[in-house]
């Protein structure tokens, strides 16, 4: 037996996460939560999130974004007031309606926090094509505007739709606090998705700033949490800041050391997202050094990821590696030929040439919670990506999905 | 109740299809059928299919193409003799050896049948990174080439894997006959795939138009196939011919019927690999009047057919359209805001607006065995798709493949 070094995983300082504090303990920051009947559960299931400083957002890209999508994007980076979430409906395939009761949300909020109609924004998550309840919305408004300091567990819990378990995180970089916390989908995006997540620092920057550094770390967090390609119709990530902390301007160090905390509050929210698909029994993470650029790296790690053959594999503890192989050969990846491949910390391929392994160790290995792919390819990227495997219960929640 | 007509699905002449022959009724095509035992079930696993004129193929473009597609797609178009083809071994992701044993089993062909390594093709499908037993193919090839005239029922059933149920089919062109067979597939691609399918035909036709033909023909059936957007290791679409028919040139009206009459043997290869996808209950068609471009709504077709959830939905006979919509959007597909959308023969988008349906009805239209989609958008583009529903049958089997 050849002694075989493991691939070495991306050092990774995750010191910045704490527990410490939530949503409530950010100097201007508050959350109102109300239970306004949108869903069928007689949980809450509207919030509202107030910050008085600079704002961004990034939202789905799909042709069929949902009238809060459209909305929202339209009025970041900017100094807004406050973002509404709902729910138990998505407002999306709407039509024009769906724009007015999106108008309509705004302006109840702003008619109770005394802003603009402009300075709001909207988020909705749930069902596709039936108009809200506006009754029950509007009330809901009213209820959460008079009931701030909520926390960020019971902000997270009330958003949630088909994941079990609310996440939250929240780190300090520069002396800036951020917390965050998110609702998701998993496996694949359930009814279309819907990820959803909140960021909220009491540092003082400027709108642009936050708006292209929310930009950047979506692309490696949120973004490599997937899974299938899809994109929901109400994807949206917003991060709000008070103003009321120290001063982060790019360029500097500590812009470095905010960025680097953000960061880690959404991959932890990422790693959450994915750990919490909808039937999941693994967190499944693939980490690839090498191709021409970290994108690369990032797009063949998904590529694996959102495999249905690489998902159920693990779902069957099978170290079944040539289907990762397949995975990242369908999406025209170079250099599979020469490929090093740890599966579950075991060693199946050098130089792509295939490894003999003990199949029963291999698979008490994949029983574990996380399952962690090891690639190396030529070239000097680096990318990772998050998703789980795929279960009968996946299937029997989406197939019951509106029953 | 609005009067609402049902969107009208493309006229289709299925005229052409035929029962009243198969492979080995086509004058100087041949197949033979061994027990190499490289399944484990004791069934044919191998076979050798021979025909003495122009040979077109067409592969996959994975950067993980098997030994055998890299060496077939370089022998093509030409005038090949034979095809050799195993079941239960992808001979994917073997390295060199993998090169060597495919060049092996095309010389065993070729001194069997008196002709030079290069006219001979090999396909391959089955588990990845496992190198071939050459001692048993090589037995395997020795048999089938002492046992010629297994008609398409026979050979379809000898590369068979994870599907239940040999696809045929037959059509005549302009005097001539076209015989073909398939493996699949369907829901997705089992073990990164292998659709296989192979034609012959007794036209005589230049090699480079039969490619040209090929291609063009694959690429709005076979590949209208799918599914997730990922493609096996091994696919390929092999058509040979044996020239002793009558003459077909590129550019008369025989070249357009003979074209239709491949185009409907491939077509309904196509809806019996869809249809008999692992764990599928239900054929999944979408057709879409629109877009800028055929390609571009056979694209759009197939990003709905591939929907995860959409295809869960339609396992619970669910008329959850957003999801649909969602799909279609995901892939930016333009004007989702002015779509009509008919499911299961049930009208409920209109311009972009949602119709009341009942819920019981559409439930029942769900349950039948073929579901279509149709789809209205602005644009004279006009596309099909297949695919198949997603059960708690497809984890199973993909779970446990290699156990």
């Amino acid at each position: 037996m050849m002694d075989i070094e493991l691939l070495p995983g991306q050092p990774r300082d995750e010191a910045t996460l704490t527990d410490a504090f939530g949503w409530a303990d950010i100097p201007g920051a508050l959350g109102g939560v109300a239970q306004a009947g949108i869903k069928s559960t007689g949980r809450d299931d509207l919030i509202v999130l107030l910050a008085r400083g600079a704002t961004a957002a990034v939202t789905t890209r799909s042709t069929a974004a949902a009238a809060p999508c459209i909305w929202s994007r339209a009025r970041v980076p900017s100094h807004t007031q406050a973002v509404v979430i709902n729910a138990g409906n998505a407002n999306a395939s709407t039509g024009l309606r769906g724009m007015e009761d999106t108008r309509h949300m705004a302006s109840e909020v702003a008619r109770h926090i005394d802003c603009t109609v402009d300075e709001v924004l909207v988020c909705s998550t749930g069902v596709i094509g039936v108009p809200l309840p506006m009754d029950r919305v509007t009330q809901g408004i009213a209820e959460a505007c008079r009931s701030w300091g909520a926390s960020s567990d019971r902000l997270a819990r009330a958003i949630l739709t088909t994941d079990l378990v609310p996440k939250t995180a929240a780190a300090i970089g520069a002396g800036a606090r951020i917390a965050g916390f998110a609702k998701g989908s998993g496996m694949i995006h359930p009814d279309m998705a819907t990820m959803l997540a909140f960021l909220v620092t009491n540092a003082q920057i400027e709108a642009n700033a936050l708006q292209g550094l929310l930009e950047d770390i979506t692309a490696c967090t949120f973004n490599a949490v997937t899974v299938d390609g899809d994109m929901s119709t109400n994807d949206t990530v917003i991060m709000q800041s008070t103003g009321e902390g120290p001063s982060i301007v790019a360029g500097t160090p500590e812009w470095d050391a905010f960025k680097h905390a953000v960061t880690a509050v959404c991959r932890d929210l990422s790693r959450a997202i994915a750990r919490d698909g909808e039937g999941a029994e693994h967190l499944i993470t693939v980490e690839i050094a090498g191709l021409e650029t970290d994108e690369a790296a990032r797009e063949a790690a998904r590529a694996v990821c959102r495999s249905p053959l690489v998902k159920t594999a693990i779902a069957g503890r099978d170290a079944n590696w040539g289907r990762i192989v397949g995975a990242l050969g369908a999406v025209f990846v170079p250099g599979l030929d020469c490929m090093d491949l740890d599966v579950a910390g075991i060693p199946v391929l050098r130089n792509g040439t295939p490894l003999a392994f003990d199949e029963e160790s291999a698979s008490n290995a994949l029983a574990a919670d996380e399952v962690v792919i090891r690639i190396r390819l030529p070239g000097s990227g680096w990318g990772e990506a998050w998703g789980c495997d795929f279960t009968e219960g996946y299937i029997r929640i989406n197939a019951d999905y509106r029953s």
